[in-house]
């Protein structure tokens, strides 16, 4: 597989920050995690405020009138609220959980790094040798261009054989000087990358490994609400269900049963003799029974009274 | 068709309280709609305080941390977040389009009532005049068997001729009134019975049409929340494919090219000769070009200078 190291390690460059721009990133990695922690627990209050909304909402609907015929459909809404209530309370939950889980990754993240920091000590060290050795370096490149560029003057001059032989030595002195310098430039350059590279390939392993770690929150951050979104989905489909499954002529019976005053037409009311007494003339039968209103005839509960 | 009218109609009962059963169900289908709307708008105010907290939420991932190899990561959030939203504003629009819907609804359903009450005023009438009717019925009929009563008493009694003959005449005279308050109660009756017959017909089908309003209206509700759950989903699916997008190997390239400090390793220094200079003995042959640490060599950006 390709390495990524080569992209990711950080040589010195002009201003020889290519180890702090590591260390740095690597210490932005906690700021990451705490960053995440921060944005889920947001989400979790978000999901809090909307399942008391939804609460509410249930409230609202149980709080209905009951009077009517569209008052058993209230408990169709009062139920979805509810329901959608829980659902959110449990993503609220779940995000919880997840923040537990980045908390303590954070936790185990600042151990990483401590460890990390002592055992990069050697490289700071490296670094600061480069640095000062590439400061003798330019120096003592310096002197030598100077000694050269006196010794050529003199030559120009004509200058007398003694102060040319004086400058010639010098020039010869600032040569090796300079030499010597390049040696151990060299020899801390070397000491130098081989530090560095090691550093390098350690801080893009805690990297890919903190980056793998946080991908991992976000899944778990898109599972819980990927995990939301589908049972909100079946509480829509049970309200959709719920007010298909009630007829218009299903609230109108139920209305009848629990209001009704009677199924019974009024009925003639026919002439009711009096106990034993005589018949009336005209030969008028009593039809009482077949018609009565309930609530009219005094022997309204007895069977049979004709 | 089976007609629940036989269902609806709620005769006059015991408390000839059928008409304002039917009466008061109606004016209930206002109260209804009003409370409908009332549910509508708290939803939508739902909707609006979770779009803005989601709002909220993207602007905490815009202002999370550039520094790091995490930080385009936040980008997935802000997007995300932001569609939902934009999602659950437009969910909030839905609603209050609704809302506009069930208040204009509830307009025409007052003006239909108030037609219905003009409208019946005859069935008004003919229910009191059944209701006297009805008392006089009771009164006349208790007459009657008070009258029967006494002579029955007189002729247990054995009292003389006189006045048992008074007392039978007494009696007849009860019976004809009874038999007259009879007749007229039946034709009382028999109106009530065909306004009666005629408004509860009416109030069934207003009642028909108003569940029918009320449950088109809840459509709209639950196809409003349909659609947005769909978008959500679509939203939730991107973040998904955006996070899986982002490789770990990519957050680690990106952040290479944005704050790396250059790709090739020190090299080794080599003796720089000074410009027209003796060659320094030991025959040191410049290997300057080659291996150059950016920034040190004077000549650095001259094509060829060996």
């Amino acid at each position: 597989t390709k390495c990524v190291c080569d992209l990711f390690v950080s040589w010195q460059g002009e201003k020889n920050a290519g180890f702090d721009v590591l260390y740095h990133n690597m210490k932005h990695g906690q700021l990451a995690t705490k960053e995440l922690a921060e944005f889920v627990r947001e989400r979790a209050a978000i999901e809090e405020t909307y399942s008391k909304s939804m609460n509410k909402l249930a409230k609202m609907a149980s709080n209905a009138s009951p009077q009517g015929t569209f008052a058993p459909m209230w408990d169709v809404f009062r139920v979805s609220s509810d329901k959608l209530a829980l659902c959110h309370l449990e993503l609220m939950k779940k995000m919880n959980d997840l923040i537990r889980d980045i908390n303590k990754y954070g936790d185990e993240q600042v151990k990483i790094h401590r460890k990390t920091k002592e055992e990069m000590v050697g490289t700071v060290e490296a670094v600061q040798a480069l640095q000062v050795q590439s400061g003798h370096l330019q120096k003592s490149k310096e002197g030598y261009h100077a000694k050269c560029l006196e010794l050529d003057r003199l030559r120009k001059e004509g200058a007398p054989q003694k102060e040319l032989e004086k400058a010639e030595l010098k020039s010869k002195k600032a040569a090796e000087s300079f030499a010597l310098c390049i040696e151990k430039y060299n020899r801390v350059g070397g000491e130098f990358e081989q530090k560095m590279s090691e550093s390098a390939q350690k801080f893009q392993e805690i990297e890919e490994a903190h980056l793998r770690q946080m991908k991992q929150l976000i899944k778990g951050y898109s599972h819980s609400i990927e995990d939301t979104h589908v049972q909100v989905g079946q509480v829509h489909e049970e309200f959709k269900q719920n007010v298909e499954n009630i007829g218009i002529d299903n609230l109108i019976q139920k209305f009848a049963e629990q209001k009704g005053t009677g199924k019974d037409r009024p009925a003639l009311v026919g002439f009711e003799e009096y106990m034993t007494a005589l018949a009336p003339e005209g030969g008028k039968k009593s039809r009482a029974k077949a018609f009565r209103i309930p609530g009219l005839g005094k022997r309204d509960k007895e069977p049979d009274s004709t």
